[in-house]
């Protein structure tokens, strides 16, 4: 059993169930194991007595605030190896030019020395948690073992892989469900219903339903897709998941971008237990159009923070798909009192959890949670004079000014420095495959993008 | 006579007429007083025999990326002071219920310290140029004498102030144009059509003719606007700028943002020495739309990147407006193979140079250019794998990446630590006047919006 306290830091409150965010000064937080224990102001605890020599490691986070760390509720972690390679492209070059020759090139040692990689970036920018859709995932999930993070993990199969690659992912789930001292959960991942025909998905759903698992997929990222799937078979790929008995699993559904949402597919979504990863950096940077993030919630439906790939996105920092969410909804609105800083703040932290599942357990910094705290440094030029910590949060935070990372109790970056990793390796074991991860191969592509 | 030497860096290069970026590898860069002398590869240094000793300065660049300072082409640096006082509300309360109001605490000295803030905050991000429309701008003028960077410096009147604001702003003028080593220029600074009468237009115009100076002024900030001004007089907010002879000074007019240009304005202003400021985060935050950037640029008017104030923008961080400009105009096109990283860079390098009048001095790293040169350093994680060079410059980009800041050829930032300015003591400064600055007068401001 191991114990930690936090020290006289300021922290943020999020209401459970309303947007109002609230600001504890000069609390200290207790952690046992890997639970938050207590908040208590800290000259209560010289009251109580509390000797400091009890705790295994303390932490002075004196004017420093405390907050969830961030969860990104869908990525494609590896593909940082990729990054910066298909700028200014369409999506259907990007997809069928570009991201499906290039990963002929990869191997199960990228996907490892990638997710490393891409997690000390988000560590880095104080995100913990992070579901993620990509390949090679036992190599995922090492990384993450080792990098201390926490990870909703799921092996991404199309259609053509057959019945052989969905028992294969079952394996996968099997092997690393609760890995890595439970910080490792693993999902059924089938692509998208353009990548997977309906008795693929029928198969997944079935799967996941033995497994008791969630499902992450893509569907109607744009409105082009569902105005495709329209043409071709009448109803909407949303309409395409409901018929195939995804949203039928025993848990949660997490469903990635939902640009090309109709009101119909709202009322459908609205009826089971789903959530939806919203990526506005990758849907400003690929044309993809604004989601209806308010239109979702009105409904009832979590949202959560996402950034995508780093092909799209190009970075792994949460806080600018934080201020993109809630700017690109002002300018979707037409107008700036919508998606307010308080709400913007819930959708990144208890919302998301709920996105990932984990809706009881993180987002919030209160007795019982798991403990996934970051410690923010607000005395930065770009943060003065502090007339409003929650306008900085969404509007004006920079990687740099996150100084130290807890996640399940343990310290893993500290004063900005990685703890569990060697980030100038980790550089070099990617960059040693830049040349062979930078060859498009001629005609030769993991699937076609024709939805 | 000083001489610097910036030894073995990279340097970006942008083709003086075209948007094609390119990159020299290690490569000196020779500084004499407050001019690129020359560039030279490293090598052919060694062999040409140059000796370390001749320089006053080095500066071991090794792995470090050279490119021009960046270029704010429209600020209103000192609203820092009321930083993330105003959120989530309508433009019209913007201005009516928070802006006007709290701008009547405003001291002099308020505006000194707020400058010096703001200057660090863009000196930390890599900003050496910003054109900043404020009010007592003589302390803003001591703040850039002090912190070491460059600017094109409006005092901002209202058709309110008569003849005699008229007349202040031009002793400014003449105070300030080419002060601090010749690093100031002074412009003529009427607020905007909706705040200054026509007659006030003219004189302003005639002003600016007599001085032989430009004219830094808001026009079409909103479609709203431009309608307001349709229903009420029958022409475009443009068409007033040009009855009443802005567009006639001797030298440029610079117009900030002009989100609600019509077709036939774009017309109007092609015919003129007209530059446009764009701030792309302050639109999508406060709901403006989306400025035509394509479309200006089809017709020959440059536009420079902004930040606008930091009650709108929240930070002075200029990489957000580049990477929003780039999105912003992919998601308004419906096509991310518009407004590419190469026409980016070029925006945010040499055409923001033209939009402030010194397209011939500012911009771009060659010999001859006056020596305003950021060093960047890209080896963070979120750079790596560093595939596209330029990619990352627009899409990857965070403060803490500017490593060095040399302006006029003096270095005023090094390994990340300002040199000019003592930011401790600055928000200090800033910070005692916190209280005294939130105050909202009731019913009492200092312009009224009604466009």
């Amino acid at each position: 059993m191991t114990t930690l306290l936090i020290q006289n830091c300021n922290i943020l409150q999020i209401a459970p169930d309303a947007p109002q965010a609230n600001i504890l000064h000069g609390y200290d937080i207790f952690v046992r194991d890997n639970r938050i224990e207590a908040l208590r102001p800290n000259a209560a605890d010289e009251a109580a007595g509390i000797n400091p020599d009890d705790f295994d490691d303390i932490i002075d986070a004196h004017g420093m605030l405390a907050m969830p760390g961030l969860i990104n509720t869908h990525a494609h972690v590896p593909m940082v190896i990729f990054r910066g390679l298909a700028e200014d492209v369409s999506i259907e070059r990007w997809f069928n030019d570009y991201m499906w020759p290039l990963e002929n090139n990869l191997q199960a040692e990228d996907v490892y020395w990638g997710m490393m990689l891409g997690l000390a970036e988000m560590i880095e920018a104080g995100v913990t948690s992070v579901a993620d859709h990509y390949f090679y995932m036992d190599q995922a999930a090492q990384a993450v073992q080792v990098a201390g993070t926490r990870a909703l993990l799921g092996w991404a199969i199309f259609g053509s892989g057959g019945q052989a690659a969905i028992d294969q992912t079952a394996d996968f789930i099997q092997r690393w469900q609760n890995g890595a001292d439970g910080r490792i959960r693993a999902w059924m991942a089938p692509h998208a219903p353009y990548t997977c025909d309906d008795d693929f998905l029928r198969a997944s759903a079935k799967k996941a339903r033995e497994l008791g698992v969630g499902i992450h997929i893509h569907v109607s990222e744009t409105m082009g897709q569902t105005r495709a799937s329209l043409d071709k078979r009448g109803i909407t790929p949303i309409q395409v998941l409901e018929q195939t008995g995804i949203f039928d699993a025993n848990s949660a559904s997490l469903l990635a971008h939902v640009c090309g949402a109709l009101p119909e597919d709202i009322d459908i979504l609205a009826k089971y237990p789903v959530g939806i990863a919203h990526a506005p950096k990758t849907y400003l940077k690929l044309a993809m159009g604004f989601a209806p993030v308010t239109e979702f919630r009105a409904a009832g439906i979590p949202v959560g923070l996402a950034t995508d790939g780093a092909v799209s996105n190009n970075t792994m920092n949460l806080w600018e798909p934080l201020r993109l969410m809630a700017m690109t909804q002002k300018e979707r609105a037409g107008t700036p009192e919508v998606m307010t800083i308080p709400e913007a703040l819930y959708i990144a932290t208890r919302e998301s959890a709920r996105v990932i599942g984990m809706g009881d357990q993180l987002g919030a910094i209160e007795p019982g949670y798991l403990a996934d705290i970051i410690l923010l440094d607000l005395h930065g030029a770009h943060h003065q004079p502090l007339h409003s910590i929650t306008a900085s949060l969404v509007y004006n935070m920079q990687p740099n000014d996150v100084h130290t990372v807890i996640v399940d109790g343990r310290v893993i970056y500290r004063a900005r420095q990685h703890l569990t990793l060697d980030l100038t390796e980790v550089a070099q074991q990617v960059s040693a495959s830049m040349t062979r991860l930078s060859q498009r191969v001629p005609n030769k592509r993991i699937q076609v993008y024709n939805p």
